[in-house]
């Protein structure tokens, strides 16, 4: 999918809302697990539940593998399910020397036909690069995370002033340009988000955080948006998991036109819509 | 696997070589590919044929994934074949906020039994820490890697005066002990062998870049030795595609004797053996 593709779905949807199907065996309804692929068919019902109101499906990779080789085929098949004009981002940190990531590439572009995969910067170009130039796909590199831990060493200030996610962001930007290449960026850090949208003015962020781990999509959305709105806010947990009976998908569902009427409001805020 | 008797195996086998199972269904004999599952045969094999002259087996987890659901069950069926005194790797280069990291760990740990996994740092200490702490298992941390692109971050000077990489090790010695915790330090940086020594005395290194890479073993040995070896030095196409025909097992041991026999020299030089 392109740029203009998400951001004509983002006009149509009123949303710019990014489902996390962090799907874990272990939190989904009891009565799923009778069926012959409880994590396929929990997905399955939350995206048929979901899918008007979202504009992303994001799977974690660390729930699937958890589960091993089954875990990888209920991956395959939720894949197969998403209706192709949702954005789909394989949501795997993944980063290693040149040859290696090629293959990483491989596997989420071309065997799984996700649209996004993350990345890690830690290994620096030749680890991003190999992910960069399939038409039409999408690398989301890790710059500002929002988990405690990215003050051990994203905030730290290199010599001549700017810190690590800083450096990664600027650097990153001629790897690959906006058409190709997106940033995490945490919610939780709502107050960094005018920086962050003055460094990549043009990027797309997916911004995780929002919801269970207490970010503001208010805050956010105003200091982060931009032409394209620019945004991709996921929530995982509390939607998925909102209920865990057998209404845990109109549950779900619930949840999701709550976060995206609150999309819609800060969208009319602006004139992305007209 | 607890590092005494990870020791006790470089001991008995004259040897810290650690093969990559970087196995690239495109690389591997074309007589394979009849087989039923030619990755895990051509594992098999390479097995049989080195397991006397190695202490370590890495499987990258990109080769795997390449394949999808086929390839992580080959892996599966190739982790149950390695005899259980050989040390494994899953090089996954993994990291995630906090309880995704968990699942990894379960992933990898508990579910394929690796001794130890691959961790990028670049998310801090709450993305690492969920891999530490299993009894005898392992998070081998990326410091400096062999790659190019380790210029990019991984050498920036912080505020302070240290490098990336400096700051990662120092920091990521408080969050595991070294019976839990080892670096990935790059063959291609022979030179800071005797430094990165110096900051982790005690810590195993995992060492790619040996071989096809171009790093010097005899070099890094001298320097990057400790007390207990403190090295496994890894290498990947240069012994597993030594031949591409029939032969392509013996010849990965002919490979792997040359390096065990370089290594049994070096091991020799010290009072490790006594």
């Amino acid at each position: 999918m392109n740029r203009q593709e998400l951001f004509q779905q983002i006009v149509r949807k009123r949303s710019y809302l990014c489902i996390g199907l962090d799907t874990d065996i272990t939190k989904i309804p009891k009565h799923l697990l009778e069926l012959e692929d409880p994590v396929f068919e929990f997905n399955k019902a939350i995206i048929e539940a979901t899918q008007d109101l979202c504009v992303a499906y994001k799977p974690n990779l660390a729930f699937y593998e958890s589960l091993g080789s089954r875990g990888w085929k209920s991956l395959e098949k939720t894949m197969e399910i998403i209706p192709g004009d949702i954005f789909t981002i394989a949501d795997a940190k993944r980063g290693d020397i040149g040859n290696t990531s090629a293959l990483y590439a491989r596997a989420f572009f071309q065997q799984m036909h996700f649209d996004a995969v993350t990345v890690a910067p830690y290994m620096g170009e030749d680890s991003v690069k190999p992910f960069i130039g399939f038409e039409n796909k999408w690398v989301i590199l890790l710059a500002l995370t929002s988990n405690p831990g990215a003050m051990d060493f994203q905030l730290n200030k290199q010599e001549g002033g700017e810190q690590l996610y800083e450096a990664v962001m600027q650097k990153a930007q001629g790897w690959g340009n906006p058409d190709q290449l997106m940033f995490v960026c945490g919610a939780t850090r709502a107050e960094e988000f005018k920086h962050l949208r003055e460094i990549a003015p043009e990027s797309f962020f997916l911004v995780p955080g929002v919801g269970a781990q207490g970010g503001d999509l208010s805050a956010i959305s105003r200091s982060g948006m931009n032409a394209q709105c620019g945004l991709l806010v996921n929530s995982s947990r509390q939607i998925i998991y909102a209920s865990t009976g057998p209404d845990f998908a109109s549950a779900a569902r619930t949840e999701a036109l709550k976060v995206q009427q609150e999309m819609k409001n800060l969208l009319e805020e602006t004139d992305l819509l007209s």
